[in-house]
């Protein structure tokens, strides 16, 4: 995160849940039910008060009803209360590159502000991580609904 | 269910839980992050295990990337780990009619099987419940997708 | 069409175009982009002036994002003007059983009105002839919307 | 686009198009569909092959189930035999900011290639241009199934 760099304080607000997230966004691609792309994701999602929420993808013989592990994280924390966060940790098995966020994900992840890092990872554990305007740059968002 | 299996008679299976989730599926509505359609609902799923996840909607600027309380409910079970489900209550703030889900939320429940109760209510309290056979007739499923 | 049968004059409404709305959504189903699920569908849609949309599957690596054969045909016609509809037709390549609309198709033609005709065909032509309520019956609607 | 072929520079392939694209977006938008949104958008696709197909957004009383403009124009196209594209015009009534695709049909174009000119707007007829990659960095394809 650019911004952190510069500033003395904050105490690299990652590090004590960074490995933490990392683990349970890997836990999570177990629970996923898809047996029609066969294509396994987890993720895990860090809220602003710390608490961290997971999900995986669910898929339908109607394709279209599907969701992806990222959005089932945002559910899950959205109808227990919470409405803010900080980070997203996201897994799959695929090896030779970095699992990335679909662009719907993205978008309902813009939904709740524009705070987020994105922890994307290889079957391997390694990462990288990116902001969401790295992600979703010129996004649309609730305040412009209120333009016209 | 596990404890069905104990039980010398079916005998009224969802009494134990039926008031439990009714009242988990109000009080997930006060979840609901509605802020365009200003239309909160609830859900609560009953597991075969006797489980109860609750869901709300979620709703987006971008309209289609909102999702349905019930469907929420779904994906936080699934996302536990659950598979097979009973039944779903859900909550509205609709006074003069019974809350029903939509057709996609119809078509989520069916991919679990065909065997729900879903208890539609009424803001009062009072409800009524419908088989999904009822509710979503001749549905296409996970089967018909092997057809061709 | 239950109200038909009484009526004296409108002649059997779908006589003329009947055929015509069979034919077209077989021929729908050749432009089905179904690359993951390998399963073509195709929709044809006959307007209250009688004229044809058609519509097939499209869908996406991101399986969600996917859009069935039916909407497909109401996107079209809405885009070019058509709000008021009477009948739709689906073919698929199912030898053994009538095609039917997945949830999320019948509450988008839901959304358009109750008095639809839904041919459900096999892949040899042979059909069965549905009215929406009896797919979504109890269905959410427009005007549900407004209670609360 | 067959034209290319023939000309020995690209020589700002669009000229030609561009401002019939931006015509038929405006246009298209008066076809929307959105009564609760109240906030309609067209879309104006240009094929490899120098067809336009226009769309706008349309909206459901289940709001999940609403589809974008920029959506449909590519569905229409896609149900016509279309699966080359090369631009993309977008239209709203919005006058103080360039109107922006969500990340959801950023993903529904991306499933057709990266090479697209998105035509951003205002409501004065101004407007920007940016390539599918600017708007979607680092997205997930088609290809990407393929590695697991
Ligand atoms: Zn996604
Ligand atoms: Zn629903
Ligand atoms: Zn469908
Ligand atoms: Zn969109």
């Amino acid at each position: 995160m650019e911004g952190d760099r510069q500033r003395p304080a904050p105490a690299a607000p990652l590090t004590d849940h960074l490995q933490l997230l990392l683990h349970r966004s890997r836990e999570a691609k177990n629970c996923a039910y898809c047996p029609y792309s066969r294509f396994p994701v987890g993720a895990a999602l860090l809220t602003a008060s710390g608490e961290i929420f997971t999900g995986c993808n669910v898929e339908n013989a109607c394709y279209s009803l599907g969701v992806c592990a990222e959005r089932t994280a945002i559910l899950k924390a959205i109808s227990e209360g919470h409405t803010s966060f900080r980070a997203m940790a996201i897994a799959s098995d695929v090896c030779d590159t970095f699992i990335v966020p679909c662009g719907a994900c993205r978008q309902m992840m813009r939904e709740f502000g524009t705070d987020w890092d994105v922890y994307l990872t290889k079957a391997d554990g390694s990462y990288i991580v990116k902001r969401l305007e790295e992600l979703l740059p010129l996004s649309f968002g609730p305040e412009d609904l209120k333009k016209v």
